[in-house]
C-alpha cells in the first residue's frame, strides 16, 4: 500500500536548475549571489497534533521558531529571517503578548528577525514559520551524503523530548530537577546552530533528530542509499535513565521519540578528532553511535547482534 | 476598544536594520546583494474561513499560490521561489494530485518553483505559501509612499471575486457567460506580476485588492498618511453590473468585497499617459478612480458630494 508520505512525494517532487536542493531535506538551497546560498525552511505546528491546546504561548511561539531554525542548523545554515503565519480562533491580548514573547525570546538569541506573515482566522490554532538562512555557496549539509564506512554521531543526550512528553501527560515521573530537563526540551528546544555550522566540510550528511532517532536515521539511509548501523548501548542517554534503557518505554523514547533537536551527523573516521574538539568548543557531547555500511535502512545492534532492523524510517503519519 | 488586527500589530512590529520594510506591507524586503532585493511574502488560505470545503482542490492549490504571487506582484517583485506548508485531516491520492496540479499549474504560468514545505495531519484543512522573489534594489513598491496629489488608480474590474463568491453560494444569479467570469475571478484569480514591474518607478504606492477596494486603499491611506478620495462612479465594473451599480448588494461587492487580486497604486498626474500605456500594453484597463489628498482613511464620492467616509480600512477579523 502506498503510504500517505508517498503519495505526497508523488505528486510534489519537482525540479529546477537553479535549485540545489530543493524538497526532501530539512530545508531547501537556492543559488543566492557571491559566495551565499539561500536556505529555506518551513514548519507547521498544529495545536492538538503538535502540541497540547493548554501548553503556555510563549512555549508554543518559541517552540514553532525553535523547530525551523533546527532545520537550518541541520544545513548548517545561519538563520536571518522568519516569516509567521499564524491561524486562530479568536485574538485574546494575553495570549498574542506570551506567545509574541516566546517567539522574539529565541529569535534574539540567534540574531534572526520577524519579517512578515499573516494572521488568518480558524477553528484550530496553528502556526507556520518560515525561516531563511544563509550558508557558504555549496557547502550545506544535506541528507544524501552518507558515505560507506562513515562514523555516525548525534548530538547530546537522545529521548529527552519524549521523556518529557510522557511526563507532559502524567504517564511517567522523575524527581523535578530531571522533569524540568525534560520538559525543557521538550518545550524549548535548542536548535544547534553553532554545530551545524562548525560541521561544514566535516560531516557528509546531517539531519536533526526531530522525528526520532530512527526516523531520522532513515532519512540519511534513504537519501543516501545506505544503511545505518546504530549501537543502541552507545546513544547517548540522560544520567536519569542509564539503568533503565532496557525497559520497553525508555526505549521507544531513545529510538521511536522525536522532539529531541540534536544533530544526527555522518562523517569520515579521519575527522574523529577534529569533531570531539568541536563538541569541546561547545561544551556539547557529541557521541559516536554507528556506521554507515551497505545496504538499506537502519539497523540497531545490542550485546553484539541485531536487535532491532528498520527496514524504512517511521511514517510521518502512522503512529508506530 | 482595541481591535484583533491592533493587538497583532501590537507585539509583532520590530524593525530591524537590513530589512528594509517588513512587517505591514503586502511583503518584507531584505536587502540581497548586488543589485537585487529579495521581497518574501506568506499568506494562509483556512477551509472554512477562505474557501468552501467543497471547492475542487485544483482550484484550492491555484488560489493558495495566486494570493501570494499577487502581493509579490502589488511590490513590483518578480517570483522565484514558493515553500508550501499543508495541514490536512487525511491524505487522499486523488485530492492531492489535483491539487498539485492546481499549484503546478500557476507556478509554471510564472516560471516558480516549488522548493520545500512541510505537510502536517490537523483537523482543518490549511494551507500557508511562502513566495519568494526579486526586485531591484531599493524599487520595491510598498504601500506607504502615497503623495499629496497622486491620481489613484486600479487595474482590471473591480467586486468580481465578491460576486463570483455570491454566485457560488447561491445568492445571486447572472447568465452563464458572466457566472464563468465571476467564479473565474473568485477561484483563478491572475496575480498582476508583469503590471508590478512596468509600475517599479512609476507608482507611489501599491497593494493589491484582496481584503476589499476601501480596505485596500485604507491600508494605503494608514500608512501614507493621506486620504483617499475614490469617485464611486469611476470604480470599473463589469458590464453585467454597469447598470445595477447603485443596487446595494453590488455596491458592497465592488467596495467591500475582497478577493479581486487587481492592483490599486497611486502615481503623479504626469505619469498618465505612461500609465494609459502600460495598460495599453499589457492589454488591461487601468483606471483612474481617484486622488490622494489631506486628511485620513477613504472618502467614496457620488455625484460630487461625500457618500461613505470609510475613517479607517475594514478590520480584518470583522466582517462590517
Amino acid at each position: 500500500m502506498t503510504s500517505e508520505f508517498e503519495i505526497i512525494q508523488k505528486y510534489f517532487s519537482r525540479h529546477a536548475n537553479d535549485v540545489l536542493l530543493g524538497v526532501g531535506d530539512d530545508g531547501a538551497v537556492v543559488q543566492a549571489v557571491n559566495d551565499r546560498d539561500l536556505v529555506v525552511t518551513s514548519d507547521t505546528l498544529v495545536s492538538g497534533t503538535h502540541f497540547s491546546p493548554d501548553v503556555n504561548p510563549f512555549t508554543i511561539g518559541y517552540k514553532s521558531v525553535a523547530v525551523n531554525l533546527s532545520d537550518l542548523a541541520a544545513m548548517g545554515a545561519v538563520p536571518k529571517y522568519i516569516t509567521l503565519s499564524i491561524t486562530l480562533p479568536s485574538v485574546e491580548e494575553t495570549w498574542v503578548r506570551e506567545f509574541s514573547k516566546g517567539i522574539y525570546s529565541i529569535l534574539d538569541d540567534h540574531a534572526t528577525t520577524l519579517i512578515g506573515g499573516d494572521t488568518t482566522r480558524g477553528d484550530t490554532l496553528s502556526i507556520t514559520v518560515t525561516a531563511l538562512g544563509y550558508v557558504k555557496s555549496h557547502m550545506a549539509l544535506r541528507r544524501d551524503g552518507a558515505c560507506l564506512g562513515d562514523d555516525v554521531w548525534v548530538s547530546g543526550f537522545i529521548g529527552l523530548g519524549a521523556l518529557g512528553l510522557l511526563i507532559q501527560q502524567g504517564s511517567l515521573n522523575y524527581e523535578d530537577e530531571y522533569e524540568r530537563v525534560f520538559l525543557g526540551r521538550l518545550h524549548q528546544p535548542e536548535p544547534r546552530i553553532k554545530l551545524g555550522q562548525r560541521l561544514l566540510g566535516v560531516a557528509n550528511a546531517a539531519i536533526d533528530v526531530s522525528d526520532g532517532l530512527i526516523a531520522d536515521a532513515g532519512h540519511i539511509a534513504e537519501r543516501s542509499g545506505v544503511q545505518i548501523k546504530i549501537e543502541y548501548e552507545d546513544i547517548p542517554v540522560h544520567s536519569a535513565v542509564t539503568d533503565t534503557r532496557s525497559n520497553k518505554s525508555i526505549e521507544n523514547c531513545i529510538l521511536g521519540g522525536g522532539d529531541d533537536y540534536e544533530l544526527l551527523f555522518t562523517a569520515r573516521k579521519e575527522w574523529e578528532a577534529d569533531i570531539i574538539k568541536i563538541g569541546s568548543d561547545l561544551r556539547l557531547p557529541l557521541t559516536k553511535i554507528g556506521k554507515v555500511s551497505e545496504g538499506t535502512g537502519v539497523v540497531v545492534t545490542g550485546d553484539g547482534a541485531v536487535k532491532k532492523d528498520f527496514q524504512r524510517g517511521f511514517d510521518h503519519f502512522s503512529k508506530n
